[in-house]
C-alpha cells in the first residue's frame, strides 16, 4: 500500500536524523504518523532509531488495535498512549514525535511549576506563534514509569486548557511535539532542541 | 542561462550545509546571490533549507519584480526587503545570505547599545579587517515582526555611518552577511558563527 | 571463520562511529568481543581508530593467550587486562567497549569519593535501570600507568561488591561499558556519554 | 612523482576533517609535510580548505625558495616562515599542521605568562608523554600581524629551551603541532584540540 509505505519512510529518515543528532541514542523515543484511514503507524518497542527499517513498525487503529504488524514479534512502543492522547485530543495531528535530547532535560531546571517559558526568537514562527516578543509557555508533565499515566495526566490537563504550543515536555524525558504532516513535525523537534538550547547556553 | 543556474547551484549547497550546522533548521533563513545583468535570485518563502533545489528561487529585479519563477508557487523570501536593502547601500555586494544560528541570538546579551564588540581574533581578516589587535563592532539591529520596517533601519543607519564589517546582527533572530561573490558570503557567515562561538563561551 | 569475521566487523563500524564523536581519537580506546568458542577479538595496540580494518584485531583465549593475529605485527591493546577482568566477573559480558570523551573526563570532578552518582534520567533504562526517579552510581578508579594495577582494582572491588549498571569510569581516562553484545555494549556507551553530557552540562 | 603526491593527498584529506569540525574555515590554517628530498608541500596561500585539490599547494627547499607549483598563480602561505622555523629546530618533523579552532581561542584566559599548563589526561600520551599525572605546558606566543616576527620568537625560544610537547599556540589565532609523519601531526592536531575542549568546558 504506497500510501503507507512513504509515512514510515518519512519516520525511517527522521529517526535516523534525530539518532545521528544523538536525540534517539539506543532506542529511546519514538514516533508516529497517521493514514488517510485514521490509523496509524507506530515505531515498534526496542527498535534501534538509528538504523530502523520499515519493517519496524505497528499499525493501530485510533483506539489501540494492533492492524497490521510487518515482523510478527513487533510490538507498539511502550508509549503508545501518549500518541494516543495527541491524536484524540488534536484531530488536526498528522504526526507525532518524542525524542530524547540532553538539552530537553537540562531545560526542566529552568521550568516554573509546570511549565517552561520559551524565548521570544524568530525561531518560534516554527512552532505557529506570529507575533513580536511572544510570552508563550511550554507544558510540562512529569515522568512515570507508568506510560498511561503520563498519558492520561496529559488528557486531563489539556482538555481543560489548550497548549500555546504543539509540544509538551516530560520531566527528565523528553519532548514530544505534532503537526499536520511528517515534516511539519520533524521541523517542529528541531525547533523545540533549538530553544532548549538556546536556554540551556543562555542560563 | 547557465550562469543562473550555476548562482542557485551555489545557493543551494550552501543552503544544505548550513541546514545541516544547524543554521538553518526547517525554513530558517534566507540566502541570494546577483546575476551578471542585476537581477538576483532569493529563496522562495517556505522552502526547507536542507532540501533545497534548483527550483526553490525567485529572481528579481533590483526593485523587487519578479522576473522568473521556477515554480508557480513561488514567492519570494518574506525577508526580501533586507537584500534589496543590501544591494542598494553596498553595490559591490553579489551574495547576501541570512541564517540563523543558537549562537548570533546568544551573542545579543553582549551588546551594547545597538552594536556588538567583536573579539581581535585572528578569523577576523576573513571579514576584511586586518589590523593588529582590531578593534571592531558589528552592527546590531531589533527585530520587528514588520519585516521592511528592519529594512528601512538598515538603510537609514548605514546611509549615514558605513558598517566596518560587511555583516549585521537582527536581535533574537540571526546574522546576514554580503559578499563580492557566494564564496566569499559563505566563508563570511562562517567566520561570523566562529566569532559568535568565542563570544558566547568567553562569557 | 564468517562469525569471528562478524565480531570483528561490528567492533569496526563501532570504532569508526565513536572516532567520529571524538571518543576515539588517534589510536585511543579498546572495543573487544566473545566468539562463540570462548575466545575474544580484541583492537591491536597502536592502531588508529578511525580507519580501523578487520586486519587490525588480535584473537586471545580467555586467559590471554595470542590464537590468531591477521598482521604478525600485531600485539593486542595495552588495556587487554582490563577487559579480561570484565569477562571473567561478569560471564554473561559478550563485548567490552572503552572509550575517551571529553566529557568522562570532565565528569570527574563530580565524583564523590571512587563513584559518580548518576541523574535520574529515563535513557539510564538503557544500563539496565527500570526505576522511577533511580538513585544509581558509578564505579570511579584511580589511572595508571601500570595498566594491569587498573585490572586488579577493578577485580577487587567487583569481586566484593557489584556494580548497579555495567559500567566504570577510570579518573581522566575514560569509560568501559560491557553488554551481552556488540550491540549491546555500543548502546550502553552511548547512553554513559549521554549521562556524561548532562552531568557537564548541569555543572 | 608519486612520494610527493602520496604527501600532497594526506594534507588534502586532513584540511577537508579539519574544515568540516570547523577548525579550517574559510581559508584558515595551512599544512605542510616534507618531501623525501628535504623539500616540502605547503597549501597555497588563499585557498579553501573545505575543498582543496592536490594543485593547491607549493613545494619549497628548506630555505624557501619556491621549486614547484601546480598552478601558476599560488604563493606560499603567509605562514611559511613558521613551518620553516619548526622543520629547522626539530630536524626530525615531516609534517606541521596549524589550525584555527575556537577552543585553542577561548584558552589562552587560562595560560600563565607565556605558557598554557595541560591537565593530566591519559590522552596527552599522544603528545609523546608517557607519565602517571603528567605536568606539562604548552609554549605560548604573541600574534602579530607580521609573520616573520612570530616565527623569530619561536626560533629564539626553542633554540634556548626545547618545548616539552611537539606543539605551540599562537594568542588569539591557533595551534600549530608537528610529527613525524603527516598521520602522527594529524593525530596530534586532535589532541590538543581534545586537550583544549577538556581546560574550557573545566572554566
Amino acid at each position: 500500500m504506497t500510501t503507507t509505505a512513504t509515512v514510515r519512510a518519512d519516520l525511517v529518515t527522521s529517526a535516523q536524523q534525530f539518532y545521528q543528532l544523538g536525540w534517539m541514542l539506543g532506542t529511546a523515543g519514538n514516533l508516529s504518523a497517521k493514514n488517510p484511514d485514521g490509523s496509524f503507524w507506530i515505531t515498534a518497542s526496542g527498535k534501534a532509531k538509528g538504523r530502523l527499517s520499515e519493517q519496524d513498525f505497528v499499525r493501530l487503529a485510533p483506539h489501540g488495535q494492533v492492524l497490521e504488524s510487518p515482523l510478527p514479534e513487533n510490538r507498539p512502543s511502550a508509549e503508545t498512549s501518549i500518541h494516543q492522547a495527541i491524536y484524540d485530543l488534536f484531530p488536526e495531528a498528522q504526526a507525532c514525535y518524542h525524542v530524547h535530547s540532553v538539552e530537553a532535560n537540562l531545560v526542566t531546571q529552568f521550568c516554573e511549576g509546570d511549565s517552561l517559558t520559551l524565548p521570544p526568537l524568530e525561531m518560534i514562527k516554527g512552532l505557529g506563534i506570529w507575533e513580536e516578543n511572544p510570552q508563550v509557555s511550554l507544558p510540562v508533565f512529569e515522568n512515570y514509569l507508568d506510560v498511561p499515566k503520563i498519558a492520561q495526566a496529559i488528557r486531563d490537563r489539556f482538555s481543560v486548557s489548550c497548549p500555546e504550543v504543539p509540544a509538551l515536555l516530560i520531566r527528565h524525558h523528553g519532548v514530544t511535539v505534532w503537526g499536520t504532516s511528517p515534516t511539519e513535525a520533524h521541523n517542529r523537534v528541531e525547533i523545540a532542541e533549538y530553544l532548549f538550547r538556546y536556554i540551556v547556553a543562555l542560563g
